[in-house]
């Protein structure tokens, strides 16, 4: 019997998630290679110091400080990107899909911001690049939108896409307590990105937002052409208004197409979720993806977004699919191959702001005297708003008031102009919190 | 620049889903050629009678009342088998198989059946066998088993497999009604099939689920050898009870395989899910799917278990990874090739009954005289089954009552022999109805 053929494989990076991939390649090796048809040999891994201590037993001849000599190894055929970040990862990611390596990654802030030149890169190399890992952890959300779901266009998708923010809204929903409290603890148990503004500020989910589409519309959307809002505002109070009304807060990555305008828009920001959608109920740690396909109709997918086995669980998928690939086998990637171009939508065009259409939940802190409420309700009219409901909470604080309200369909155009309006009124007292209902 | 190769596809059956197939085919083809990477030609479809009426327009030139003659066409690349049934489907599939073909198929019966032969066939031919449609419909669970958690093992696979049967469920939860009655409405909206077995025994569930099992653990498990229990016997009584409780009643497929001992067990039957399990509250026609991987942690999908279009959608998917495989191109399928084996456990052997355990909730309809009660546990005593809790309740029906009741932690043997035991008591006047409890 023929020996089956040898993929050699480089780790930049042997952090968390490189550690995973490690234990786990390493792990039941055999059976895995058996259902590839290859065997798979880790060459070695790129690291900051090879002093540092690791949970996995690696030999520190396996060990080099020179990401380049990885990428330059003629001896290695998939490159394992898990460094992160747009600086370095960036220059190793192109120069192994230039050297026809294949290249599987976990980088969603590269693809986000570099994704244009990425893929074009990829698509020369014959599309050997694979980044499922990218977005929604070990949930095979690139696969399903790429490959399970293709006879769709996809007029919505949104989700839960980042992990840190669910965990805090999660406990500060069922605790009661501030943001930074829990903040406090998410960070003791390491669960914030040193960049904390990557977890707080949705930029995280914006990232994966993006990757996912340029999957479905074929366009690379940046940050500030997104409605972008983070979590840090959000207060106590949020939680039990929301909870009167049946619903939850979740931080929402919304992409949403419509397909015969080819207008499309990607919103992350924190929404009231009803609680009789499936993507209400995922809590904590956990990521959730609902694609509407044109064809299938409501697909909902939920899983680990992060943590080094869910992270690893991706890459170990990618890297059968690269495997595969380079045998020549037909199965399973993600086709970047020039004759394959993502979806019908490239012409899509970004959605105006007055043709993107919702309810708003607005809160207030207002000066506790006679005629704020008129002023309030003034430049919700003026805007073109309409109220549907209003609580007016005494304070602790004395002198001051909050207003939660709730408003009937209206735009992104007159909400926008509507806080502008409001943080110039002398009575408002603190900037307005905006939540949107889904 | 070089004209995009022609690959021609063939339907067996034009039924609901081929008709799906045909017409989301026909629409919006340019783009779905673009992303393959080739022309996409439908030549014909073999139909019981070519002048049934149908709800897509065909030249009746591209139908044929002969399946053989689509099957033996040289000109056709790709056979979809949409006749199900494990009758004449069985002849035409394998012959495709063998003539090099590549065969994309919806039939879940075919494969639970006779799966072992055709999944043989199918490797001696390059592998070239696609059948994402047979199980969850629209839901991509077969490539997200195969190829996305690629990585893992699956001790426990559990979920909703039957859109029928969940409709009904759902509708006697919250209407309250009998069995009986809501089936007629089921049967009027066309949900039932035609032979009700498949749909009201867990029969279709159980054909799902023994393909599931097959790929997760290398096993194809008859459905003798499964616990397998329909919804006939369920009463609202039953829904009551498990709302008090905080269960929802769910038609589950479930698949253990204790990985260390290699010991696999299927169970097709009611259960009692916990409300705060996400499949609890996935109604009506929808299914759902939990995976828990050694790696990746638990992952749910949801989505439309059938109907035309999500089964579609699953169909086209399964061509477009059909065509990328007859182009070379290295996408998307399962790998059935030899070398192929579907994960490390080919030697599993199936779970003893006493081994299988759970908690489980009986209803009985008894004497209502002294001393039942006093029988009725002593059966449970004898063997070796210890009542968590008990109710009992007056029944309309004079000189009857109906207990119900849960156990604490048994096992599939003592609950057999207790259900066994109570059938044989005179004061029992009705056939017990089991639940297990998730």
């Amino acid at each position: 019997m023929k020996k089956p053929p040898l993929i050699r494989i480089g780790l930049l990076g042997l952090g968390t998630v490189g550690q995973g991939v490690w234990k786990h390649l390493s792990r039941e090796r055999q059976p895995f290679e058996r259902r590839l048809g290859a065997r798979l040999q880790l060459v070695c891994a790129a690291v900051q110091s090879k002093k540092r201590k690791r949970s996995v037993r690696i030999s520190t001849t396996k060990l080099t400080e020179d990401p380049f000599a990885v990428v330059d190894d003629p001896n290695i055929d998939i490159i394992c990107e898990l460094i992160g970040g747009s600086g370095i990862a960036r220059e190793l990611t192109l120069r192994a899909l230039q050297s026809g390596k294949s290249v599987v990654t976990a980088n969603k802030a590269l693809n986000s911001e570099h994704g244009a030149v990425l893929f074009n890169a990829a698509r020369r190399n014959g599309g050997r690049y694979f980044f499922e890992a990218s977005v929604g952890g070990g949930i095979p959300i690139i696969k399903t939108l790429c490959e399970g779901l293709v006879a769709n266009r996809f007029p919505l998708i949104y989700g839960i896409l980042n992990g840190t923010s669910n965990y805090i809204l999660t406990r500060m929903e069922r605790e009661g307590l501030p943001f930074e409290a829990i903040l406090k603890d998410a960070r003791k148990l390491g669960y914030v990105e040193a960049d904390e503004s990557l977890d707080l500020d949705g930029v995280d989910a914006a990232h994966k937002a993006s990757i996912l589409a340029y999957l479905a519309h074929g366009k690379w959307v940046p940050l500030r052409h997104m409605i972008l809002a983070g979590i840090r505002n959000l207060a106590p109070i949020d939680f039990s208004y929301a909870r009167d009304l049946g619903y939850k807060i979740k931080l929402i990555a919304r992409i949403e197409c419509a397909l015969e305008k080819r207008a499309l828009s990607i919103g992350v920001y924190p929404a009231l979720v009803p609680l009789s959608e499936v993507i209400a109920n995922v809590d904590g740690v956990y990521n959730a993806v609902s694609l509407t396909g044109d064809v299938v109709g409501s697909t909902v997918l939920i899983g680990r977004g992060a943590g080094q086995d869910a992270t690893a669980s991706a890459v170990i998928a990618d890297i059968a699919d690269a495997v595969r690939q380079r045998l020549g086998h037909p199965n399973g990637t993600l086709s970047l191959g020039a004759s394959a171009t993502p979806k019908p939508g490239e012409h899509n065009q970004l959605a105006k702001p007055e043709s993107i259409q919702g309810r708003y939940y607005i809160r207030l802190q207002v000066q506790d005297r006679t005629g704020v409420l008129a002023q309030v309700a003034q430049v919700f009219a003026r805007n073109k708003l309409s109220i549907a409901a209003m609580t007016q909470f005494e304070n602790a604080h004395k002198g001051t008031a909050t207003l939660a309200l709730t408003t009937h369909t209206g735009n992104e155009r007159a909400i926008a102009h509507t806080l502008r309006d409001l943080k110039r009124l002398k009575t408002v007292t603190a900037p307005p919190v905006l939540l949107r209902i889904l």
